[in-house]
C-alpha cells in the first residue's frame, strides 16, 4: 500500500545489468544512490530536483516504474538507474500505462516515465482509464530544456506549443505540474503526489530536461497536509446511520471499488459481521471482499447478474453502498432498480442518506466510525439458493468447448495466489460469475472498458508481486492490441496463464450492430512463443484439449502459457445471455 | 489529391463481404447509398447528419478510412458500410491514425473513425504527429447520445466530463466540433473539412450516437469559402523576389514538406529550371522533388548531411526556402548555418525576405507568381562531386552485413513504384542518402519522430494506391510497437517489404546516454508469418543472406516479406556517424 514510510535501501539485489548486446556491464561503474544519502543531501540543500522526485516516490512505497526512454527523459532515466527503483521497459508506452495502473491496484501507487509528446501522448488512453477507475498512477515525462526553448524553435516531438502535452494531461489527471522553477519544484512534487494518493487518481509531472540536475538552494522539508472530517457533520452522520441500521430488518451492503482503493475491506467485513448484513459487490469492485465469506452473495449488476441476487438486493429496506460508483455497467446497463430513499450511499466524494447529503465527511472516518457501532443480533437470512455455488464439471473430452463450460472449469481451478485479469467484452461479463477467493484478486477495466488492458496489466501484477499468478481472460480483438507485452514477461520469467477467447471478432458488438467490421483476422495465437522465443502455446478445440493444456500450464512456472481457445463467434457467457434476454438490445462493447 | 470534385459512384467493386465467422453475407440485404441519391436527398431536406458527412468526405476525394468499431460509433459504421467508402479495420486505433496520416500524404486527405474515449484517446499521438507534420486527417468519433446524458450518468468510456475527449483534441487539431445541434451540423462539418484541406492539418468531428440519423429539416448547400491573397502585398512581394533572383549569382532552392502537401513540385521545378537554380530538400521534405532531377543536389541537413552539400548551400547568396520548416532535425540538430539576411523564406504561414515580412500572401499564389517571372541564362555550376552518386556494390556473400552496405545495396534496387517508408532513428538518418526517384516516394515522421510509424504507414500507402510498393525500414524497437498491423496487410494481399534493422535496442540513444534501458528483447522477427498465418520471413546475417532474401521478396507479390537483419548494436549509418563526429553529443532519438 502507498504509505509515508521511508523504505530506505531496497532489499532487491543490486541491479547490475549486463548489456546482452554490447557485453558491457554498466552498473558496476557507479555507486547506487540510497535514500539515506539523499535525505542527508536534502538537509544540506544539495538535493537536485530529479533526486527529490525519486526520494518522494520511494517514500510513498514505489519500488518499480514502467516506461520507454527517449532523449528528453534520458537524463532522468540515468538517475533512476542509479536508484533502487526498478525500471521495467515495455514495448509501447500505452502498455506501460496499463501495467502501472495494475501495479497501482496491487501496490497502492504506480508510475510511468516516458519522453515528451511521442511518449506522453501515447499514454493518454491508459491514463484516462486510470482516472475513470480511480487508480493512482504518477505520469513522469521529460520535456525540452528551458534554455533550448528561448527562440521558440521547432524541436522534434513538439506538436503546437511547448505546453501542449501538459494541457492535454490537465484534462485527464487530478493534478499536474511542469517543474520549470527550482524554487517551487519540491513543493509541486509534493502537491501532485499527495493528490494522487488522496484522490486515487493519476497526476502529471513534467521535467524539462535541463532541470533534472538543478539543485534548488533553499531549505525544504517534505510535508503532507492533513485533511480532516468536520467533526459535527461526522458525528451527526454516524448517529443517523446507526438509527438506520438499527431500524432495518432487511439491510444489505454493496461494496464498491473504493473499498479496495482505500484499503477498507477489513472494516467493511467487520461492519457486516457485527450486524449480520449480507454483502455483495459491483463488477468494478468485484473481489473487494473475499467471495468465500459466508455473508457474500455475489456480484450485483442488475439484469446482467443472477436473478436471485438482483431480487434480494432490491427488496432490501436499507442498502449501504460503500465506495460504489453508479456506472452503467455496474448497474447492468440500467437494469438495476435501487430506491434512493432506502440507500445510504458513501464514497470518497459523496455521503448521502435518502435524499439529504453530508459534506466534509471523509470516507475512511465514516467507515471507521460505523465499525464502532454496537452490533446487533438480528440476522437477515440468506436463502441457500442464493449463495454462489461451484457448478459440477464433468470432463467430456471430445465435446467442443464453449464459453460457459470453460468458465465452469476455471472456477474450480482458482487458488489463493490466482489473480484473475479480465479484459473487456465477454471476458469481463463471464468473469463476473467466477468465485474470487481474496480481495485484490480480480482486476478489470470494468467501467472505462478499454480493450487491451489485460496483457500489460498481468505484467504490472507480477512486477508488483511475483508471488501472484495472473489468469488472463482476453478476447482475440483485445489480444491483438497489446499482445506484444507478453514478450516482456519472458524477460522477468513471469508466468501468466493467458486464455484467448478466440471468437474471430468483436462478438459483443455483433449483438448491437452486425457488420463485416466486427470480423478480425484469425491469428495462430498459439504460435506466439515462436516469435518471442519463449513461453508455451496451445491450440484448443475440445474440452479434452483444454484440460490437458490447463494442467500443463499450471506446471509451467517460469514462462507464460497461452491457450488459443477456438469458440463459436456467437457463443456467449451466461451473463451476456441473461442481459440479452432481459433487454434485447443495447449491450455495451 | 483532395479536391472539391464530386466523384460520384466509386469504381471499386461492390463491397459484399461474407462474414467468415458467421457465414452470413450482409451487404446483399441493403441497397448501397450513392452520391447521387444523397445529393437528391439534400435538395429535399431529407439528408441525415451522418449521410451529409459521408457525402462531403467523398466530395473531398476520400475513398477509404481506417478504424475500429465500438458501440458509440456503431450506427455510423453501419452507414459507412452502405456507402462506397471502404472501412479498413486495424488492430489498434493508433495504428489507424498512422495509416490515415500516410494515406493523406498520398491521397491528399485521410480519415479515421473510432469510438468514444477508449478509441479517440488512443489516437492522440498519431494525430499529434499529423498535426506537427501537416498531414490532413479527419478524426471522426462517436460519443454518448444527447438524450442519455440528461442525468449526467457514469456511462462506460467516460473519463471526466462528456466534453473531455473534445477538449483534448482541441489541443492537437486545427478545428474541432461536436455535432450536438442539427441546425448547425452541416455547417460545422463544412468548416472542419475546409480547415483540414486549407491548413493541411487534422480536424476533429464528434457525433453523439443519437445524432447520426437526425435529419435537419432546413435548406442547405455545401459551400467553400475562398481565401485570397492581398493583391498589393502579393505584387510587391513578387517584385522584390524578382529583384533578389536577378541579383543573385549563387542562388539555391530548399524545397520543404509543403511543396509536397500543397502539390507545388511542378511549379518549383519550373522555377528552378527557368533560372538554373540548384535544388535541395530537407529531410521532412525529402522526395518533394525527384532526386534524379539534374538540378537536385541532395538533402540539406546541416552536419548530418554530406559536407559538400552543407557548404554549397551555406555559401549561397540567396536561399529560397519553400514550404520548409526550420525544425531541429531539418537543421541537422542546429548544425546548419543559414544567414536570414540572404534567405527568402515562404511557407503557408509566413513570407519573409531578409528581415521583413509580408502578410496575407498565400503560398500557392506566391509560388505561381514566381513561375511567371522571366527566366535568366545565368547558371550556378554544380560541382560534379556534389551530385549524389550511386556507390558501386559488389556482393561479398560471406561478409557480415552492416548498415552502410545494406543501404548501398538498397539504393540500387529502388524503382519507380517503390515508396520508401522510414521509421525513426537510424532508419531515418540512413535513408537520407537513398536516391528517391519520384515525388511522394519517401514517407517518414522526420520532424515529430514518433517510433512505430512505418508499419501502419505502409498499410496506408497501399490502401491509397495498390500500385505502389512500400519498402519499410524500421528498427527493432519501433517494430515491436506496431508490427501487429502487418497482419492487416495480409487481409488485403498487400506486399510491403519490411527490413527490420535489428540492433537489439534503441541504438540512437546509446550515443546520448547508455544504460540497460536501451536494451530490448531480441524476437525472432522472421517468425512473424507463423503467428499471422501468411507472408514470408527471412533471417539475415551476411550479405549473401540479404541478397537472396531481397530477391525472393521482390518476387513475393501478394504478401509481405520480412527481413530480420542482425546488426551490431553500435553499427550506425554514415549520416549518424557524420553528425556524431561533428558535434560529439546531443543526437536525437
Amino acid at each position: 500500500m502507498a504509505s509515508n514510510s521511508t523504505s530506505g535501501k531496497s532489499t532487491r539485489s543490486k541491479k547490475t545489468v549486463k548489456n546482452k548486446a554490447t557485453g558491457v556491464s554498466r552498473r558496476s561503474q557507479h555507486t547506487q544512490s540510497s535514500s539515506t544519502d539523499r535525505k542527508q543531501k536534502l538537509q544540506e540543500n544539495k538535493l537536485s530536483v530529479g533526486e527529490y522526485l525519486i526520494q518522494r516516490l520511494q517514500d510513498y512505497g514505489l519500488k518499480d516504474l514502467f516506461g520507454i526512454p527517449g532523449d528528453f527523459i534520458l537524463g532522468f532515466y540515468g538517475m533512476l538507474e542509479e536508484s533502487p527503483i526498478r525500471v521495467v521497459g515495455t514495448t509501447r508506452e500505452d502498455n506501460a500505462g496499463y501495467a502501472a495502473d495494475a501495479y497501482a491496484r496491487i501496490n497502492g501507487l504506480g508510475a510511468i516515465c516516458v519522453t515528451y509528446c511521442v511518449g506522453g501522448l501515447s499514454v493518454t488512453n491508459s491514463i484516462a482509464g486510470a482516472y475513470a477507475e480511480k487508480s493512482p498512477v504518477i505520469v513522469i515525462t521529460g520535456a525540452p530544456g528551458l534554455k533550448e526553448r528561448a527562440s521558440d524553435p521547432l524541436l522534434h516531438h513538439r506538436v503546437r506549443d511547448f505546453s501542449t502535452q501538459r494541457e492535454v494531461f490537465e484534462k485527464i489527471t487530478v493534478a499536474s505540474t511542469s517543474l520549470e522553477d527550482p524554487l517551487t519544484a519540491f513543493r509541486e512534487i509534493d502537491r501532485c503526489l499527495e493528490a494522487a494518493v488522496r484522490y486515487k487518481r493519476p497526476v502529471y509531472i513534467e521535467i524539462p530536461r535541463d532541470q533534472v540536475d538543478v539543485v534548488p538552494d533553499i531549505p525544504y522539508q517534505p510535508h503532507k497536509s492533513q485533511v480532516k472530517s468536520e467533526p459535527n457533520a461526522l458525528s451527526e452522520a454516524l448517529k443517523e446511520a446507526e438509527e438506520l441500521i438499527k431500524k432495518a430488518s432487511k439491510p444489505m451492503i454493496i461494496a464498491g471499488v473504493e473499498v479496495h482503493r482505500f484499503g477498507l475491506h477489513e472494516q467493511v467485513v467487520k461492519l457486516a459481521e457485527a450486524h449480520n448484513i449480507p454483502i455483495c459487490t459491483t463488477l468494478l469492485g468485484k473481489s473487494a471482499i473475499s467471495e468465500k465469506h459466508p455473508l457474500h452473495i455475489g456480484v450485483y449488476e442488475g439484469a446482467m447478474g443472477r436473478a436471485g441476487v438482483q431480487e434480494f438486493v432490491e427488496e432490501s429496506d436499507l442498502v449501504i453502498m460503500i465506495g460504489t460508483f453508479m456506472t452503467d455497467i455496474n448497474l447492468g446497463i440500467y437494469t438495476a432498480h435501487l430506491d434512493p430513499g432506502r440507500c445510504l450511499y458513501v464514497t470518497s466524494e459523496k455521503l448521502r442518506m435518502g435524499y439529504h447529503h453530508f459534506h466534509d465527511v471523509l470516507l475512511t472516518d465514516f467507515i471507521n466510525g460505523l465499525t464502532k457501532l454496537k452490533g446487533s443480533k438480528k440476522k437477515r437470512t440468506i436463502p441457500a439458493e442464493l449463495k454462489p455455488k461451484l457448478k459440477p464439471y464433468k470432463l467430456d473430452a471430445d465435446r467442443k468447448i464453449t464459453v460457459s463450460r470453460l468458465f465452469t472449469r476455471l472456477n474450480q481451478q482458482l487458488a489463493d495466489d490466482t489473480v484473475v485479469v479480465a479484459d473487456v467484452g465477454d471476458s469481463l461479463f463471464a468473469s463476473a460469475d467466477l468465485t474470487i477467493y481474496q480481495h485484490t484478486e480480480f482486476l478489470s477495466p470494468a467501467y472505462y472498458t478499454s480493450m487491451g488492458f489485460a496483457i500489460p496489466a498481468a505484467l504490472g501484477v507480477q512486477v508488483a508481486n511475483r508471488e501472484l499468478r495472473p489468469l488472463v481472460l482476453v478476447g482475440d480483438g483485445a489480444f491483438q492490441m497489446t499482445c506484444n507485452e507478453l514478450a516482456t514477461t519472458l524477460r522477468y520469467e513471469f508466468n501468466p496463464i493467458v486464455i484467448v477467447l478466440n471468437n474471430k471478432g468483436y462478438t459483443t458488438e455483433r449483438f448491437i450492430q452486425e457488420g463485416p467490421f466486427n470480423d478480425i483476422p484469425n491469428w495462430n495465437y498459439h504460435r506466439i512463443p515462436d516469435l518471442f522465443g519463449g513461453g508455451w502455446g496451445f491450440e484448443i478445440h475440445t474440452e479434452g484439449d483444454f484440460e490437458k493444456a490447463l494442467n500443463a500450464s499450471l506446471g509451467n512456472e517460469d514462462a507464460f502459457s497461452l491457450l488459443n481457445v477456438h469458440l463459436d463467434p456467437l457463443d456467449t457467457s451466461q451473463a451476456l445471455n441473461r442481459l440479452a434476454k432481459r433487454i434485447g438490445k443495447g449491450i455495451v462493447s
